[in-house]
C-alpha cells in the first residue's frame, strides 16, 4: 500500500545531447529505433528479465540488494535525462498515475522550434512510429471541434482489454494464481479436493494441470474457490494479495507488472475527454480494486466476467455473498454484449491482445464516424514475453490476420515500447 | 420529439401575496397545507384526472381543445405565480429538465430577510414538510465538508427505482403496453399467438389476463414479443412509440407523466455532485431512451432487468440481435445484485416505491455514515393513483411497517408534491 510508482511523461523539452532517451521528445526517440542494445542497465534487464514462458512455478532467485541497486540505477538515468526531477505520485491519487502535463497538446507533437512553450510528449513511453502516430492522431481528430472526426464528449468511450493489454499475462492470469494461492492457504477446509481435479493436482504442487484447461475452466476455478466471501471480504483479501504476492520470474509485485505505455494511454485519452473502461474476461470483482488505484479507473468502469451472488441478512444486516457459479464469462462475443448492457454506446476506440478480443474490436470497428482498433502483440521475449499464434494464454491468431483486413493498429511491443512496465521504486 | 417540457423551479422571490403556489419559497407554502381545494383549475384536474385504476383500456375521451385549454390555464397559473417567465428547455438538452437555477444554496432555504440576494428553491413542486426537509437536509450535510456527514464526490451515488418512483405505473408497465401494442402490430407473422395465453387473450382485446401475471411473466412478455430485433431497431421503436402512445385515461404521452417533484430532485442532486441512476425492473433497453431525453440521466447509469442478446455478423457486420428470454429479473434481491456489479459503490440514496425496491434501500440503509432511504407512497387518487399494500402493481406492504423500523422517509403523494406531472406544452 505504501508503493509509489514513479510518474513520467513531464519533462520538459532540453537542449539535444542533453536529454537522454527516458526524457526523449517525439524527434529524438526517431533517431533511436532499438536503444535496448546500448545502456548497460539493459543488459542487466535482459539478464534479470529473460525468463521462459514454462517457468511456471518458478520463485524469484535475485536478491533485494542487487534489484534495488538496478532500480536505483533506472531512476538516476531517468533523471538525468529528464533535465529535471520525475514527479511521483501516490497510489490514493490514481489519476495522476501516468499523467502527462496539461501543457502539451498533441497538435503540436513533431513541430519543434517554439522557443518558450514547452512541448510535452503525452506518450513517452512509446517509441516514435505507426502506432504511437496512429494513437496520437486519432484522439487529435475525435477532439477537434472543426474537424470530419469530431467526437462528442459523451461518446468518447474507449474500452480495453486487461489481461495481457494493459498487464501482463504469463505465465497464468495473475487472478488464477491468486485463486491457487487461496486453494492452498484453505486446503484444510476443503479435504474432497484431495480427489477432485484440478484441485488435488495444484495441492500436489503440479500446475502443469492449468495449461490443459479453456479459458472458461479458469475463470470457473478462480470464482469457485471464493464461494461464500463476502463482497467486502473478497474485495479486502485480493488488495492484500496484491500487495504482498510476487511473480514468480520477474520478482515483481503484478500491480508493478501494468504496462507503462497504456498508463500513459489511459491518462491522455481521460486527459481529452474520454471515458477508459476496463472489459476484462477476468471477474470484475478482482479486477477493480487494481483499476481504481492503479489505472485510475473507477469500479463503475470495470466491466469482468460475473460470478452468482445472493443477498442474504445477518442479524438484520444485508450482506452480498459470493456464489460459486460462473454466469457471465466476459470473452469474445461477449464483450461486446457486456459493452451493450453496461455502457450502453458503441466506444470509438478498443484495445485488447487476444482472439477474445476481436469481437470488441470489431463491434467498436463497425460504428460510423472515426475509430481506432488496436492490438497489442507480444513480442518481445527480453522485456516480457513473446507470444501469439500458439499460445495458450492470450492466444492471438485470427486477430493478426483481421488487423490487415479491418485497419486496426498492431503494436509491437519489442520496437513500439521504449519501457515496458513503471519505474519500481528506489525505496523498496 | 418536438415537445417541450417547462421548467419550474427558477423563480426569485418576490413579496408576499404577490407570490403564488408555483413560485413559492418555502416559507410560504408553509402556510398552504393542501390547496387542492382552493384553485378553479384543481377542480378540472379532478375531473380529468379521476380515473379508476381498473380502466385499464379506457381510452382517452376529452377533446384535444379543452385539454389545451386546461394545459394553458395552468400554464398561465404557474407563470402569474412565479412572477416572471419560466424557463422552456429542448428536449436535446436533457442535463436542463428541471434543473434549478444555482444561485440559491439549499442551505439557504428558511432564511428569508436578504433583501438582495435571491432565494431558489430547488424543489418547488414539493409542499414544505417532513419528506422535502429530510432530502434538502440530506443533501445539505452530505456536501458540507466540514461536518461529520460529509461524503466525498465519488460516492454520492443516488439510485432510483423508474415505475411508480420516476414516472406513473398504473394501470400497468408502460413497458408491458408497449409489448401489447407490438402483439397486435405483428400478430400477422404469429398465428401461433391465436393458440397461446396471454397472447390469444390479448389479441381478443381481453387484457385483464394481465392481472393475473407476476412481474417476472411481465416482463418475460415484453421481452418475447421483441426478440430478433436488433439493439438499434428496438431503441427506434421506443422512441418513436413513446412520441406518440397515450395514457388510457390521461391522454397524456407516458413521457408527459414523469414525476415533476421527482425531476427536480434528479437536478437538484446532480447540482450537487451526485449521479443518479436508475435501478428498474423494466428492461434497461426500455429505459434508456427515456432516461437520457427526459430523466437527463445516460444509458450507462441505467440498470434493469437483462434480455438474452447475441452477436451476430450480417454481410460482415456485426450487430447485436435481442433474444426471447428473460435472462435478468432486476427485481428485489437482485437490485443490491445489480448495483455491486454495475456500479460497484454503494449507494447513499435511495428511492422507491414499492416492496420490489425493499433490498435496494435496506442495501443502501445499511452503509457507514448518512444514508437516505425514500419511499414514494401512492396516495393521490385525484390527480394520480392511491394504491399500496392491497395493489397488484406497485405492491407496498411491508415497506409500508420497514419505513417505520429504518427511519426511511415515506412520501405522501397527495400531502408533499404540489404538483404530479410536469406542465404539458403550450403549444400541444
Amino acid at each position: 500500500m505504501a508503493t509509489k510508482i514513479v510518474v513520467r511523461g513531464a519533462c520538459m523539452e532540453a537542449p539535444r545531447g542533453v536529454r537522454g532517451e527516458r526524457g526523449a521528445s517525439p524527434d529524438s526517440s526517431h533517431a533511436v529505433p532499438d536503444d535496448r542494445r546500448d545502456a548497460p542497465r539493459r543488459l542487466a534487464e535482459r539478464r534479470r528479465w529473460n525468463s521462459p514462458v514454462s517457468a511456471l512455478a518458478r520463485s524469484s532467485s535475485l536478491p533485494s540488494a542487487i534489484l534495488i541497486m538496478l532500480l536505483a540505477g533506472m531512476l538516476l538515468t531517468g533523471l538525468v535525462g529528464c533535465g529535471q526531477a520525475s514527479r511521483t505520485s501516490q497510489q490514493h491519487q490514481p489519476s495522476q498515475l501516468g499523467q502527462p502535463s496539461q501543457l502539451g497538446q498533441p497538435s503540436q507533437l513533431g513541430q519543434p522550434g517554439q522557443p518558450i512553450a514547452p512541448i510535452v510528449d503525452p506518450l513517452p513511453s512509446w517509441r516514435a512510429g505507426e502506432s504511437k502516430q496512429a494513437i496520437l492522431e486519432f484522439v487529435a481528430r475525435a477532439t477537434d471541434e472543426d474537424g470530419p472526426d469530431f467526437v462528442k464528449p459523451e461518446d468518447r468511450i474507449a474500452v480495453f482489454d486487461n489481461d495481457g493489454t494493459l498487464w501482463a499475462e504469463q505465465p497464468v492470469y495473475v487472478q488464477v494464481v491468486f485463486a491457487i494461492d487461496q486453494v492452498r492457504a484453505t486446503a484444510a477446509k476443503h479435504p474432497e479436493w484431495r480427489e477432485t481435479e484440478p484441485y488435488a493436482s495444484i495441492l500436489r504442487g503440479g500446475e502443469d494441470v492449468l495449461r490443459s484447461m479453456s479459458g472458461r475452466q479458469l475463470v470457473a476455478l478462480a470464482t469457485e474457490v471464493f464461494g461464500g466471501m463476502t463482497t467486502e471480504e473478497y474485495r479486502d483479501a485480493v488488495t492484500a494479495w496484491l500487495s504482498t504476492a510476487r511473480h514468480p520470474t520477474t520478482g515483481l509485485r503484478y500491480e508493478e507488472m501494468v504496462y507503462q505505455p497504456m498508463l500513459e494511454v489511459l491518462a491522455h485519452l481521460r486527459a481529452n475527454g474520454f471515458r477508459t473502461y476496463i472489459v476484462s474476461g477476468g471477474g470484475f470483482e478482482f479486477v477493480r480494486p487494481l483499476a481504481e488505484r492503479v489505472y485510475g479507473i473507477p469500479p463503475e468502469q470495470v466491466l469482468g466476467s460475473i460470478a452468482s451472488l445472493r443477498l442474504e441478512q445477518r442479524d438484520g444486516v444485508p450482506i452480498l455473498v459470493k456464489g460459486t457459479a460462473l454466469e457471465f464469462l466476459n470473452d469474445r462475443e461477449a464483450k461486446a454484449i457486456a459493452i451493450e448492457r453496461m455502457i450502453g454506446r458503441r466506444p470509438v476506440l478498443a484495445f485488447g491482445n487476444s482472439d477474445g478480443d476481436l469481437a470488441m474490436l470489431e463491434w467498436t470497428s463497425a460504428g460510423a464516424g472515426a475509430r481506432l482498433g488496436v492490438l497489442i502483440h507480444h513480442t518481445d521475449a527480453i522485456r516480457e514475453w513473446s507470444y501469439d499464434r500458439g499460445s495458450a494464454i492470450g492466444t492471438l491468431d485470427v486477430g493478426l490476420d483481421e488487423a490487415v483486413e479491418r485497419g486496426w493498429t498492431v503494436v509491437d511491443m519489442a520496437r513500439d515500447w521504449a519501457e515496458v512496465y513503471p519505474i519500481p521504486p528506489s525505496t523498496r
